[in-house]
């Protein structure tokens, strides 16, 4: 049965995208899918599923070979051939991700803000933090404060040890108690977090997986290698846009966010492709030990949790 | 008997201090005495009193009327003479700078700051709040930031009401949890409220005092004017220093820290002259209704309770 024309699109517009992104797609699949499967599979296995993405054998093996390179990955010669493992780092990286990529819904806010005032630092010391805060979801409220609501203290004592200034700045713990605040903290969010571009990344993410659930719908039973397909670009198109969003609590973010709606989008088309995508990664991909074992337990938690549709 | 040397040095270094600042003496005199004893006299009994502090008739009635047109004093005539009281608005902020001046210690400090970011003011709006803000003992901590330990949120609320910029304004309430934080904020207590100029003045005001409880200690019985005149100097040196004080926690200013001796030397300076200037009062300013009416048992409770020296 052939697969439905906005599913072969969204395979061609991604296979169009230049630069073409092949360690991030490889890492998606790990994270999304091998992980779960005891973690390790052939580079023949990675080259034949990611063809139809339109990354090359070639694209494949230099990707694989640079993740190696950059601790993402291992590998492990048997005989001939390769076999990759997400690294301990990589693991670590997949497993910080997952909690928001397949979280059932955002965190509950407690109203606490972490604040920090780069008091004593140099400009490039002051720099730097900035830099790594801002990797860590802080935002500059203003010149010289950088806030984050609801962020988490050990997180960040362990970057300020780190960066060697956890003496020379401000750490406060804060909360607003007026509505005035709170609706001016709204405001500036929205300045200091870029909702409005985050925002537009989420509509364009709607946009082009609604038809496609609406498809998968329709379609009495998508053959599994497109299951496959779909699980895995909703999955790395919903992880990219993550990586930008510093996960802003409900009170904070505009009304109708449309981060909900693709959280709630990128959940049921995973409900309606996970099972046809595991018998694909079953059926086609292969460890130094055959076939990949079955799939952890753990996996059926994903977004609150997996049924199997009947 | 004669007045202790030290004593008529201290007045003869007030008499040629200048400018004369004839206002703020007659300030100290009505907060500290008058307002005790009924809160009305005779302009006449305060020409009196002040003309050994080097203030001429004519100075005295120059200052007097400016406070009547500043709206500290007010004035009422009966027959030729004229009588001064507090207004209803010098009366508060004689209260509110008595809270301060006769303490008996340093109020506790449950380690909360109010911070406030002025997020979406332009800048003359900006400059206007720090201005305000600073008189009322808040700091900038760092560009964007004003901070108060320890500052009153209802004092905070009316003030922004009253500039237009309470929902303008971010204000949150924070605390530090770790140690490096709180010595950070030390150290930046020092530079943010000028403590080392304070300590300076306080330490002059000790230099200058210190003699001075000596020799009232020597003296058997002071004269009740000498009396009057040490407790009014040293309530009005005392004053016009914490004017300048922001009364930060005890925990943020360096330790022996010179604002505490300051406080027991005034209160120990007050115990030792009080009962003497309050005979000189008694006995030498007059109402338009005769002699000042007798203090307000309230005052026995100045610096945590005066006892009489017996």
């Amino acid at each position: 049965m052939s697969s439905p024309r906005v599913i072969s699109d969204l395979l061609n517009a991604f296979r169009e995208r230049r630069p073409i992104r092949g360690r991030s797609l490889i890492i998606t699949l790990f994270g999304d899918a091998i992980s779960q499967h005891g973690g390790s599979v052939w580079l023949g296995s990675l080259i034949d599923s990611l063809a139809p993405f339109g990354l090359s054998e070639r694209l494949v093996r230099t990707s694989s070979y640079r993740l190696l390179q950059e601790n993402w990955l291992t590998s492990r010669q048997v005989g001939r051939r390769s076999y990759y493992s997400l690294s301990e780092t990589g693991l670590r990286q997949y497993q910080r991700a997952a909690r928001r990529i397949y979280a059932a819904s955002r965190p509950r806010w407690d109203g606490q803000w972490i604040l920090v005032l780069p008091s004593f630092l140099v400009d490039e010391e002051r720099e730097a933090l900035r830099r790594q805060l801002r990797w860590e979801g802080y935002a500059a409220l203003s010149t010289g404060v950088l806030g984050h609501p609801g962020g988490q203290r050990h997180a960040l004592d362990e970057t300020l040890q780190e960066l060697g200034v956890a003496d020379k700045v401000v750490v406060m713990n804060a909360h607003t108690e007026d509505a005035a605040s709170q609706s001016a903290l709204r405001e500036l969010a929205k300045d200091c977090w870029k909702i409005d571009g985050l925002e537009e990344r989420y509509r364009s993410f709607l946009a082009t997986f609604r038809p496609v659930l609406q498809a998968v719908e329709r379609t009495k039973s998508l053959p599994p290698e497109q299951c496959f397909q779909v699980r895995t670009l909703a999955i790395h198109e919903y992880r990219r846009i993550l990586l930008n969003d510093t996960d802003l609590p409900q009170e904070l973010l505009p009304g109708e966010w449309a981060g909900n709606a693709a959280r709630n989008l990128v959940s049921n088309l995973y409900r309606a492709t996970f099972a046809g995508a595991e018998d694909y990664l079953e059926s086609h991909m292969v460890t130094a030990e055959g076939p990949l074992p079955p799939v952890d337990q753990g996996f059926f938690d994903r977004f609150g949790g997996l049924q199997k549709k009947t």
